[in-house]
């Protein structure tokens, strides 16, 4: 077996795959394009987000056997027409779950009791505290749209607050209990204090969170996006926190990072976002614990492992 | 009944003494030596962290019958001497306990997921992934030290996110269970990833966090201090974070705030933890919650009542 490896890895893959006497070749400059004209030498492919590995490639791969997303998000591949081909395609989700979890209650808590705020705040030599009281989470209802892997580490983590915790999930049923309770996207706007996205991007998710979503919700919400920017419109984003529909933002994707995620577009958007005490903003780092990445390479090289 | 109030408190707890016809004077300006002119009108007194409330003041408040204190830190009232002269002392500390416990598990995770840091970063343009990777709180242990209000809501609020809860508390046993585990201070120093102060202000606790506490720590790690600033010794902990014993610090108080908490003095120490990117620092905010003032009202009117 001879695997492709097209982006940064971490130490620990290259390790597991060497113990297990898998063959890499690295290459992580070559484009599309470049890449087609040795593609037929490989049996699978360990990708994170630079490619775009689309129809006219995946017909190319005349050898592939398997595409492992290093992460979770698989956005940037045709899984369709990959299954068409025999190709397998998996992910690691399960590696960066937790890591996406404790940073959306870290984002969360920050944001209610003005951590990041008053730190900034601080930083300036400025000591104010009555501007700074926060509010608890206690008592409020957390609404969850999505009950994958992040979804569902969010939500468990969320348990002792003495919060209500509700879950929509379009594929998924039957997953409630006594403390996460299943609902339906109605109750969602309905009961809502925060709004917290733990989606794929695809057609059905692009913009879900838009002027028509903000439009649905009952009450004031805090909105989290820990998924992948696209699902948030800024345009519609903006506008809610300039007229207070939306309370506060918790933002670590956004609609205009590059492809790779490695830069983001300066814009009026941004500046304005950046700049607002109610919104707290990290670099795409949700999944990107240091143990996330021990993580995914063992389950990577174990799903290869389990396909031999 | 006539209650002196000494310091600003909540519009609710006006409310709520009206409501019960309970007569109340505020004196927000006036020192010690002034107000004892006065005291042997009051039967009650309802007090934040002004007035050092000595055995002197308390010999001359003749007809005191009770101090409420709107918080919880009882360090500025004699307590012992209170009690000999027959004056019930108490505090509202369940009122603002959930609201520390946001407030540590907040700081923890923004402190632990870089969040603040690259927060601060955006709002300076820069876009960093790697060097802000985080590190996760799963399959850590975290050692709290007090379970009384704050250490029990803190510890509560963690049990969800898969690391060990080890808890000492010099004055209370039997508490502990199968999610939080009671333990005594060597094992506290054996196996804690992260300490977590809650005790109270005493000639037990200053600097009880100091340069002998930091030698008997096993391993590396986190400090959250939400409790008193006095509780650290900030020399010791400015040393500890310089030679790395010490990875990162979640602070609320600090050894240098003005009696009143209303201010701070700006000192290299100061300085030094500011710049720090492994430290988090919060104005005394922890307890200061919106929700925790309604409750702090509530459960000191409702003590008030229970003593008639």
């Amino acid at each position: 077996m001879h695997i492709l490896i097209t982006d940064q890895v971490d130490s620990v893959l290259i390790a597991l795959l060497k113990k297990n006497r898998i063959n890499y070749t690295f290459n992580l400059e070559k484009n599309e394009d470049e890449i087609l004209e040795k593609i037929h030498d490989f049996d699978g492919m360990i990708v994170r987000n630079r490619l775009n590995i689309n129809s006219t490639f995946l017909k190319k791969a005349i050898n592939l056997k398997f595409i492992a997303r290093y992460g979770s998000g698989m956005e940037k591949i045709d899984a369709q027409k990959a299954k068409e081909l025999g190709i397998t395609c998996f992910n690691a989700a399960e590696g960066n779950a937790n890591s996406v979890g404790e940073h959306a209650a870290g984002m969360l808590l920050s944001l209610l009791h003005n951590i990041t705020n008053s730190h900034q705040e601080l930083s300036k030599n400025i000591w104010e505290r009555e501007k700074n009281r926060g509010v608890e989470l206690e008592n409020m209802t957390i609404g969850i749209i999505g009950y994958g892997n992040t979804g569902s580490a969010f939500a468990r983590k969320m348990i002792n607050f003495d919060c209500e915790i509700i879950v929509y999930d379009k594929y998924k049923s039957d997953f409630g209990n006594k403390k996460i309770h299943e609902v339906n996207m109605e109750t969602i706007y309905t009961k809502s204090d925060i709004v917290s996205f733990h989606v794929p991007l695809n057609d059905e998710t692009l913009h879900m969170f838009n002027e028509n979503f903000i439009n649905n919700m009952c009450k004031q919400f805090y909105l989290i996006n820990t998924s992948r920017g696209k699902v948030v419109s800024t345009t519609h984003l903006v506008n809610g926190l300039t007229n207070k529909t939306i309370l506060g933002a918790c933002l670590d994707v956004f609609e205009n990072e590059s492809e790779k995620f490695n830069s983001i577009n300066i814009d009026d958007s941004f500046n304005y976002l950046v700049n607002c005490p109610n919104v707290i903003m990290t670099p795409h780092i949700a999944g990107l614990s240091k143990n996330a990445n021990t993580k995914l390479s063992e389950i990577i090289v174990s799903k290869i492992l389990a396909l031999k």
